[in-house]
């Protein structure tokens, strides 16, 4: 029996130890989709390995739905088979599988909660006014994205064609001429909450099961041009990126930080007794190198206030949906997580290997990283969010 | 074997007689959810009726991913079904079956397509400036809404509580006292169409199966403090209805028109050369007393329009796609589609019943309708879509 078993070695610098086990859904060679987790450079068949049919879907929903008790209990259980010697049919080289968008998605949210990247927007966007509008520092500014175009990590994604502004006043039609990322942590949600029943600050753990990875990529010049008087649309709705991994809140215990202080103080439904800041650290490699590390501790609203005001209004929320913090950026200028910020609505090209840089060109790739402080005193990571850009079609 | 079957008897002035045949999802008394149509004042059980499990769904989503050959297979068999004897079983009157969302929503996009609307909103929330933005004019303007909060017509709406500018300039939270309707009409994404492939103006019919009606419930005072930069949120996403009814596009052949001029001419992506404009008319009925007859026909933008440039980025659609026009308005002011108009931003109340009304009240029932000229030479409806105003919570 023993070369049928086999125990799972970690390095110990990993970012994946047991500590983290984010789980995804991938299809081992010539097999279906499937739920599995990550161990180190492999992946646990959660099917093969938990003998339950909840893993045995395309998606990761199944799951979600089944609520925060069913996740601790299934966690706990994956801690224990991570040190145990396990069936050697149900752990797969993570390099073998095919991995696949691990949930199904049903309503897609963007906030706006970074201050910096806010801040540096609205100067970009609208020059001759404060940057900060007056609502921002009142509730976390939201929208929705387009959930039926939100990929998975690898996924190659193809510049967009749309109008753009020309001097002369009137609109012309073109591959988008300044195509950028957005670094942003997404947060799916679990179980879901009734039509009309709010979710407060403090219900947050029992309806977000995890965090995962995002690039909301953006033609700026669509977007400049469409977005008065109702928001992003086409300049954002060509691809989303999400990781492959979603690393449970329950893996984040040790990244728990207290919020800057907001000023002023939020109007009661947005405060909450927990802290909900975030220590996370992204990186943004653009071909290869690392041009920008984004701090999540520094966003001004946290994802439980981006939760207890989406459903404010009495909205409800399923499992799958998915809502991400927007562009997160620091104050200094390596921590834009985006290219407009980077190079200031392209004014100030950054050097990447041994060019000028601005806005993505055909070819480029892109990868978001992030670390975390890990409950076993070491980072754990976020599954990347990867994306090559093809040439416009047509 | 005679006391077994039955003609179905539809009134000669029925709007829903065998030119029409709308399909929606229905649960007979004491069973499952499944796909009907409407004849007068029956629902025809397509699962008793063709045998066909596509049909054995909560949901009408298998058939619409099926495409337009299969639509126009089953819409011919269904009319001759409609002048034979049917079995007693597979005719339930409409009084006696619950009805359900006709489609699991995928994306819902909502445009801004009527000129008289755009101007009239733009007049009120901007008075210091045009009321136009100079997009208007290029592009159908528009944004994802909230797909996971669209309920049938008949689902009480519940006020929403949010964030409201005061006269100190710091907002309050509270229940809306601005809540309002939008008359739209809303079209079903049937075939989907791949990520990086637009679907052009004349290719409409490929991929649109059909037609709701949509009242898009608004709460103006949220929606005005919380817009700006990134457009509607909550105060729309806490509900939003359809009509229980879907109306096949090929029941509508009738009803095709010229679009209103554009000017200027839209750009070439945006052209077509079918008629895409519809002589739909709505009727908005508040507290049973009709207060607005809003005219599709006046429409700027086509639905095909929408449709191409939703998907002109790239963008895919999936079956179940919903994108709805925007409120209707005409240009005389009872054909204006929303409150805020017809009582201009509350300052001009109209008379409903034998009260001066502005915004709606608790208890109040809005009820939209619409006819169309039919095929057989009289008018054909769209299914209704009806809610009522429940007191908001906590």
């Amino acid at each position: 029996m023993s070369a049928r078993l086999l125990r799972v070695e970690v390095a110990p610098d990993s970012l994946f130890g047991p500590e983290n086990l984010p789980y995804g859904v991938f299809a081992p060679p010539g097999g279906e989709l499937r739920v599995g987790a990550r161990l180190g450079d492999t992946v646990l068949d959660l099917v093969a390995l938990l003998g339950d049919p909840i893993f045995a879907r395309p998606d990761l929903n199944a799951f979600l739905a089944a609520g925060p008790d069913r996740w601790r209990t299934v966690r706990a259980r994956l801690r224990e088979l991570a040190d145990a010697e396990l069936p050697i049919d149900a752990v797969h080289p993570i390099n073998g599988v095919e991995l696949a968008l691990p949930v199904r998605i049903g309503d897609y949210v963007d906030f706006y909660a970074s201050i910096d990247h806010a801040t540096n927007l609205g100067r970009l966007f609208r020059p001759d006014s404060e940057p900060l509008l007056p609502n921002w520092r009142h509730l976390p500014v939201g929208y929705h994205g387009r959930a039926g175009t939100v990929v998975v990590s690898g996924t190659p994604v193809i510049r967009p064609r749309g109008q753009r502004r020309t001097d002369s006043g009137t609109p012309d039609f073109g591959p988008s001429r300044r195509l950028d990322i957005e670094a942003e942590l997404g947060f799916v949600v679990g179980a879901g909450s009734p039509l009309g029943v709010p979710v407060g600050v403090d219900e947050f753990a029992e309806h977000v099961f995890g965090v995962a990875l995002v690039n909301d990529w953006s033609a700026r010049d669509i977007q400049a041009w469409e977005y008065q008087p109702l928001g992003p649309f086409l300049g954002k709705s060509f691809s989303t990126s999400l990781s492959a991994w979603v690393t449970p809140m329950d893996a984040l215990a040790a990244a728990r930080i207290p919020l800057p202080t907001q000023t002023p103080q939020p109007l009661p439904y947005l405060r909450g007794t927990e802290d909900h800041g975030l220590d996370i650290e992204l990186a943004v490699a653009w071909n290869g190198e690392v041009v920008a590390r984004p701090p999540y501790a520094r966003m001004y609203w946290s994802p439980a206030q981006m939760l207890a005001h989406l459903t404010a209004n009495g909205a409800s929320v399923r499992p799958g949906d998915l809502f991400a913090s927007g562009t997160i950026s620091g104050p200094e200028r390596d921590q834009r997580g985006s290219f407009i910020e980077l190079s200031w609505g392209g004014a100030e090209p950054i050097t990447v290997g041994d060019a000028e840089r601005t806005f993505l060109a055909d070819g480029d790739e892109v990868v978001i990283t992030a670390t975390a402080p890990g409950t076993a005193g070491r980072p754990i990571g976020l599954g990347a969010v990867s994306g090559r850009i093809l040439p416009a079609r047509g």
